[in-house]
């Protein structure tokens, strides 16, 4: 474990304390909530390891472990949509980050063009009988990912 | 398989389509971010397993899956702080949730007596050569914990 973390404490000292103790599961993962300094919305949701998480830190540039092709993710690095990170914060228990972010250029966070990943609503507070439809919400996409990622 | 979610299908169907086919984890467990609908803090962040979903979305008012009790968690049920979600988004790969809620009485989310778990920043921007302190917000705890759990 690198110095930066500290080894996990007492429920006090993780609850209560200073110290930074984030818990790494059992793949080494923490997730991690990106929203938008300029917005508020959530853009993305993703998980750091170690390395992430340090790197993250100490450049002040958004680092995620991506679990589909199992490497180190500078996002932004293939796209130019880094993310400058204007704030963490870590929970009560210290097993989940919370980024805000500036991103560079149109604020787009999501491979599919949208500024956010989270680009449709789920229909809520009625009993449904039948499959929920989801909704687009009233988003343009802001980059055609074809012009984006070449291969 | 409850017939209100489909089956997982191709990448388009999940990504482009209006299919709500949520993926839950070897566990049986999606996350859930929830944020403020009146200030737009993340609040907390957690579980749903598809019970807990199933009923978010028929009442109207958030259930998650408690790791810790190992029980369906009816958000508010011991301490008065229910959400009511004004609205549910799932990401583009449809593994990950955001419900924004309205907190009834003082918008407290977290067990500690914050109106949010992320009550602590860590520094960012600076490479660290010893463990890192973290900072508390400038926030005050809208209840004492020992007045709202009694056990």
């Amino acid at each position: 474990m690198s110095k930066v973390f500290l080894q996990r404490g007492s429920k006090e000292e993780i609850e209560d304390g200073s110290g930074f103790m984030p818990k790494f599961d059992q793949n080494g993962l923490i997730p991690c909530i990106a929203t938008s300094a300029k917005t508020g919305d959530v853009l993305m949701f993703a998980f750091m390891n170690e390395e992430a998480l340090q790197k993250t830190i100490e450049t002040g540039e958004a680092h995620y472990w991506s679990r589909s092709r199992g490497e180190l993710w500078h996002k932004g690095a293939s796209s130019g949509f880094v993310q400058k990170v204007t704030d963490m914060r870590v929970d009560c228990d210290q097993d989940c980050l919370w980024i805000s972010v500036e991103v560079t250029g149109d604020e787009a966070a999501c491979h599919k063009g949208y500024q956010s990943c989270f680009y449709r609503s789920v229909p809520v507070g009625q009993k449904p009988d039948k499959a929920l439809n989801l909704n687009m919400n009233k988003t343009e996409k802001v980059f055609d990912p074809k012009d984006i990622y070449k291969d």
